[in-house]
């Protein structure tokens, strides 16, 4: 058994597949869940994803080998600061936070120094639905999950966390933290912002009835992600603030040359830009 | 037969599916096709979506009683100037451009007058793939057909339009054009471009690889439409010029006040941001 025993900190789509995943490859002894609700607990422990569970955060990690926190992100310094002092002697401690410099700078403060048995960690799955029973075993299957050691962190403990990923059936890469955090708010924090965006301003509008009735599935796609967790994105605007806000500016200022482009007639530059952006999509999605 | 003789200029994606759909309706005899690829027309009758073709596209309409024009919206002018004289008595035009103002103006160029058979139309419907090989009989079933008669256009020739769009399973509403041309500059035209001006973005930035090498599930629904014909979208960007930069401006407005949400790290105003958006985009997708 690769994990004797689990402890899982917020039982919700991530955490509730992990441990889902985890149990079904035989890669887990026993699943303790955590969180601050009794009741999400419970419907984890209904539902057969963890074994047991304790509100008290220090008592549901005590003699764990793997602690995984998948708590949203503006509750991770708490988690930190309620296990410290309460991890078991080799228990390797990760996350699966989207934004990564914060959680080091929150282990930091939480135990004194940077624990080298801490691997920060980030699975790039996730679907717009949320809690533990929306969670499902294959979620991870064929993702990649970004780890992001540091100097202090302990090689024998990367390798745990790889190999529990690979056990669920992801790709697992590492990359220093501050690329993570620009490479995600460019990919993800970036269109999320842009899709919430959107559908508020259409929401505002004067014609909102008739826009929203003939949306088609280009709209429904497009913004998809807007019905995203908003507690979630909210954590993660702020965990990643620097990053997104310069990945915002950047298209913001591109946005204006777009917008001068068609103001202008610019037919020579409108079709460079689509069929430059067409070229990179189509590319994008036969994974080249 | 609703429709005697249909003669659709431009058969890709639109003009094909509606050829099919009005075919497997048994909605139509005899079935046209005009267009300036000879390549593109011997392909459609091949794949039997037409009867037969004429790149001349004044003999291709002669004893239609229905022309119905497909081309490119930046093709449409010249189209018009081609029909000119050339449509039988009782014949009704209409067309499937996204944007209807511009329609309306190269009708009045190019015929000297707003012909009162002419019945300008906008299906609701595509995907992001193009050409007579991508169509396919379903693609109206259950989606909407805008009209935009105006005061000129003969009520006849708008329930014959009407029926046409009935017989392939679409719902038909009319509206004015220059609302028209505002709701889909809103709800259309302004993701496409967001959606091409962020793969352009990212496409030229330094961390590129990694930037698309990272993309999740929601980065690839959210650029899907930016896989759009870049040709008919420079076509909607110039025809409906002024309605996109004005619904353009007045998003790059609120993405600056978002921006400095984030940038403040405005926790109350994300929040109030990102909730009503999701409460919206919910609302959106239960059809409400």
């Amino acid at each position: 058994m690769a994990i004797r025993r689990l402890c899982v900190i917020g039982v919700g789509l991530i955490g509730g597949s992990l441990a889902r995943a985890l149990r079904a490859a035989g890669a887990c002894g026993e699943l303790v869940g955590a969180g601050r609700s009794r009741a999400t607990l419970e419907q984890a422990r209904d539902l057969g994803v963890i074994d047991r569970f304790d509100t008290d955060i220090a008592k549901a990690a005590a003699g764990a080998d793997m602690v995984v926190v998948a708590a949203p992100l503006g509750a991770t310094a708490g988690v930190f600061r309620a296990l410290r002092g309460h991890l078991a002697a080799g228990a390797v401690l990760t996350d699966v936070g989207s934004a990564k410099r914060v959680i080091l700078t929150a282990a930091r403060e939480a135990f004194g120094r940077l624990p080298e048995n801490l691997v920060p960690g980030h699975p790039i799955a996730g679907t717009e639905r949320s809690g533990v029973a929306a969670s499902f075993a294959s979620l991870f299957e064929g993702h990649r999950v970004i780890l992001t050691p540091v100097a202090e962190t302990d090689a024998g403990a990367v390798a745990r966390v790889r190999a529990m990923w690979e056990a669920v059936g992801s790709e697992v890469l590492t990359m220093d933290p501050d690329r993570h955090d620009a490479v995600l708010a460019a990919t993800s924090h970036l269109p999320h912002v842009l899709a919430y965006v959107l559908v508020d301003v259409l929401g505002r509008m004067e014609e909102r009835q008739e826009i929203f009735r003939y949306a088609a599935g280009g709209f429904r796609d497009f913004t998809r992600i807007a019905s995203s967790d908003p507690q979630m994105w909210h954590d993660i605007c702020i965990a990643n603030r620097d990053a997104i806000v310069q990945a915002l500016e950047h298209f913001d200022g591109e946005l204006e040359k777009a917008i001068e482009l068609i103001r202008r007639g610019d037919s020579e530059g409108i079709r460079a830009l689509l069929a430059r952006a067409k070229t990179l999509r189509d590319r994008y999605a036969q994974g080249r």
